[in-house]
């Protein structure tokens, strides 16, 4: 068995809370202008656009483009479906860097130094780098690289994002270890020959809504990065 | 005139004493092996090889490969030319990943750590992804992103580098400053439209042999990047 040396982590929903995030920033930017709905149906619309607009992408329908230009086309589908044709152009741009605003789940900050005393860490998450930067000066962590999407040119779970980023840090697939909240993303790492661990977000979708145990087969499974930390002798 | 948002940075010469490095590194892998030359000669040839080889790339010649790669087939030139042919596969090795064990200069770390509390911060080397992690954990930098040869897939002083650099942070040229000790890196960065600060390195290539002054326009020139701090107004 190959000595992991680099842990690699899903972002949206694995260390940030984006629909609590999302509701918090369309009604700041949106109930100013008389809108009022129920803002976390809006982050729930706005998310579920997310997988079918990256598939243009893995399909090769589209040429790569950045997940903010993704996140953009699909606000625009979502403002149309609920009848908000009328929010203005700046709103827009303002309202899409929401998610460069997203706020971490509050173990993540302090699980991911202790991660990093014994691991390299990195980003391989859909979004692109721009956005992973102000995820990270916003919620104070420390990535030894930004890796993903932007650098492999393709979006997650198609395997050559988890191969690339492995890569990016001279490691083989087997020196990696893939961090999510989700089984489908380990599903993928590991058929693309990561590591796994599986972090238990009961509430990604609210309230009891999310995966509290993996569906697929994980090498390690904790309840926060903090508890990971502990598992992989970080303290 | 648009407000700076991110400093990019040379690393060889610029953070790091590369010569000093490599000639240490070179001498204790070699010398054990009871090979006697002068390491600091060995380093400057070595280094001697770096723009042909990247020229391969930015003229087309050949595809983009990382400059882990450039390097390995240098040394195998240089030593070849010093009559070190027998040196084995396995030294070869060690010995080209020297360059990811190079000594910063002593401001690099604090200067970094000032300028990082107002503008992003991101290495804008030829140097590949991992020799820019493993510089930065060893030197204790925090590094916002990776950015530079690799995201762009050519080399400096190609305009599409520094480009690319400041567009990953979704920024226009205009808004990122690059900071180097060398005149053409910064009159190739000045013309793709960024702003530009010279740091002097007057020891970068041997006691008293490196530039001291810059050669072109800048719009900062600093002795250190504390010195640069200060200038930016950061402590």
């Amino acid at each position: 068995m190959q000595e992991v040396k680099a842990l690699l982590f899903d972002v949206f929903g694995t260390l940030v809370d984006w629909r609590t995030s999302i509701a918090r920033e369309t009604r700041g930017a949106l109930s100013p202008r008389g809108i009022s709905i129920d803002w976390e149906h809006f982050a729930d619309a706005w998310r579920g656009q997310y997988q079918g607009a990256m598939d243009e992408v893995r399909s090769g329908r589209i040429a790569f483009c950045r997940l903010d230009v993704l996140h953009r086309r699909n606000l625009d589908i979502v403002l149309k479906d609920l009848a908000l044709d009328h929010v203005d152009e700046a709103t827009r741009l303002h309202l899409n860097l929401a998610w460069h605003r997203l706020d971490a789940w509050p173990d993540v900050a302090s699980g991911l130094a202790r991660l990093r005393t014994r691991f390299l860490v990195a980003p391989c998450s859909n979004g692109n780098i721009s956005l992973m930067v102000d995820l990270a000066r916003r919620n104070g962590w420390h990535w030894d690289a930004i890796l993903g999407a932007e650098i492999a040119r393709d979006y997650k779970p198609k395997p050559g994002v988890y191969v690339a980023s492995a890569a990016a840090l001279d490691l083989v697939p087997a020196q990696a270890m893939m961090v999510a909240a989700h089984s489908s993303d380990l599903a993928a790492a590991a058929a693309a020959g990561l590591r796994t661990a599986f972090i238990a977000r009961a509430n990604e979708y609210g309230a009891g809504h999310g995966e509290t145990a993996p569906s697929v087969p994980v090498d390690l499974c904790a309840g926060s990065l903090v508890e990971l930390a502990a598992q992989l002798g970080c303290g």
